[in-house]
């Protein structure tokens, strides 16, 4: 149930020159209102500003130019709902390759037209697991496209990881850096370069208590998908794999879970205090020092705000 | 009704320095989306993330630090339902001397709690300007405050003028420079840094059809207030004064107008594409260059968001 890969610092830096071109080095953001209340320093990276408007973009670029031409020439494919669609479609149509995306019919339709707009072929499906594996497996035995998947695969973890080199690098006196985690790929990057630059910084995960399979497959110390996850963070509905687990089991101090109100809550005080607009799963780390203050109190916190992607028309407290 | 005021580099150099302990110098951001649509190059300095949420933290910070220590003991008090009166009630709990704020009873909760958040001191009165001015004058006559006028004042102009000067030190390349105009005390500031720094930058001015007396003033040649504007933008509702028409009428090339649809158009795509809050006056000048493309076209163009002050509760576009 764990799959070992090896990565070293150097892969790193070299996914983060080859992806360079393709995304943003993005912004680091401060609220004094928020560093007042809770008596820390927090030093947001705000991927939310990211191309596809979420840090999907970098993994995705990276495994599509890691194909050699022959593997690319028949184009990608993915199943997702959410983020990783949209920044595969974009990645492929950067390389001149087509996307072949499987969503579910119930799929939000800001995620639909972003899909759209960046020329991914869209394959509906009904929206459970098994129609989605099978649809896909069906798309790529017609195409002959290269399955991407989401986050449980080398090359999109390398570019998930770039993240965190860009936070430390300008900001190498963090003492704490937290990440959200679904399906585990930021944080199995974001915790590879942390380490590696600071092994002495600590690194959480930031997990909604009702999707909390990363929280109890660590205490467990085997995968324990979440059954049925009915959180709003509808980015971290996933559950880790293989490759994410032993890389979190190894290299992540601890996960710290939130409620769905705290998650709610410290949406709207970002958007509210910092304006900027960030999507529920992107609050999940921020709602996580609200929960447990103490382990933060008078320390340097650097967290990754993962993406702004919300439909304006159905705002959750509204 | 014109008033001419004499204002220097140096003037506008000399609040920079007195007013940046107290003042964020903000981001400037871009959006590849926009510019390829537009065919133009958008910079926008992002007053938006400025202390209490809008550029008026400038000039109301300046106002006050201006002040001699036996003016300023007594306070200072405006009427303003809007910005203007965060902004005044901050700075004074900076110097230390209570700020009287009088708002017309039905003042959106947010104003009010962002006042009471500075510890202002709130007097209610009717909505109307008479009903304003009174209570004004009564609470000046009764504290002994000063009372400092949210644009139609030297030092606020000096204020406000500070934003611009960073704009165009960041980004010397500029070929024209935006704000959008209300009272004008951004827009007279915007254009004295501008022309002073750049002689040969256009200055524009953006504003809403339905409060369009800036642009009648300018073409009549004397101040043509607005009656009951009705415009979406809350903060530009105003009418120039006879400083900034002053100023205006030297510095600024040309008005802009456009429609209600536009500016809730633009305000929207700002959110979806760019990831950031900003309220419906702020995305009167993107409307602008959505408006008249072809003056835009190929050219850098800055633009100042004002500001994000938005109830969250009530979406204009919901």
């Amino acid at each position: 149930m764990t799959e070992n890969i090896n990565i070293t610092l150097d892969d790193i830096r070299q996914a983060d020159g080859l992806i360079r071109p393709f995304t943003h080095r993005t912004p680091v953001l401060t609220s004094s209102w928020l560093d007042d209340r809770l008596g820390t320093e927090l030093y947001f990276k705000c991927e939310n500003f990211q191309k596809t408007g979420a840090f999907k973009a970098r993994g995705a670029m990276h495994a599509i130019l890691r194909l050699s031409d022959n593997e690319a020439k028949k184009g990608v494919a993915t199943h997702s709902s959410g983020n990783h669609a949209a920044a595969l479609a974009r990645a492929a149509r950067s390389r001149g390759i087509p996307a072949y995306i499987v969503m579910p019919e119930n799929a939000p339709s800001v995620k639909v037209k972003a899909v759209e707009s960046y020329e991914g072929q869209i394959t509906f499906c009904e929206s459970t697991l098994d129609s989605r594996e099978e649809t896909l497996q069906k798309v790529v035995e017609e195409t002959g496209a290269v399955f991407i998947p989401p986050y449980n695969h080398r090359d999109v973890i390398l570019g998930q990881a770039t993240c965190a080199l860009e936070l430390l690098e300008d900001h190498p006196e963090l003492d704490i850096i937290m990440a959200p985690v679904g399906g585990g790929g930021l944080l199995s990057g974001t915790a590879l370069s942390a380490k590696f630059l600071k092994p002495t910084i600590t690194v959480y995960g930031a997990e909604p208590e009702q999707a909390n399979d990363a929280w109890q497959s660590l205490k467990a110390g085997k995968l324990i998908p979440s059954e049925k996850p009915n959180t709003i963070a509808d980015g971290l509905r996933t559950s880790l794999g293989p490759i994410t687990f032993s890389i979190i089991s190894r290299q992540v101090d601890d996960i710290i879970t939130v409620s769905e109100t705290q998650i709610l809550k410290s949406m709207r005080d970002v958007w509210e205090r910092m304006k900027i607009i960030i999507e529920p799963s992107c609050s999940v780390p921020l709602a996580a020092v609200e929960t447990r203050p103490e382990l933060f109190r008078d320390k340097k916190v650097g967290i990754i705000l993962t993406g702004g992607n919300v439909d304006l028309d159905k705002l959750p407290w509204l």
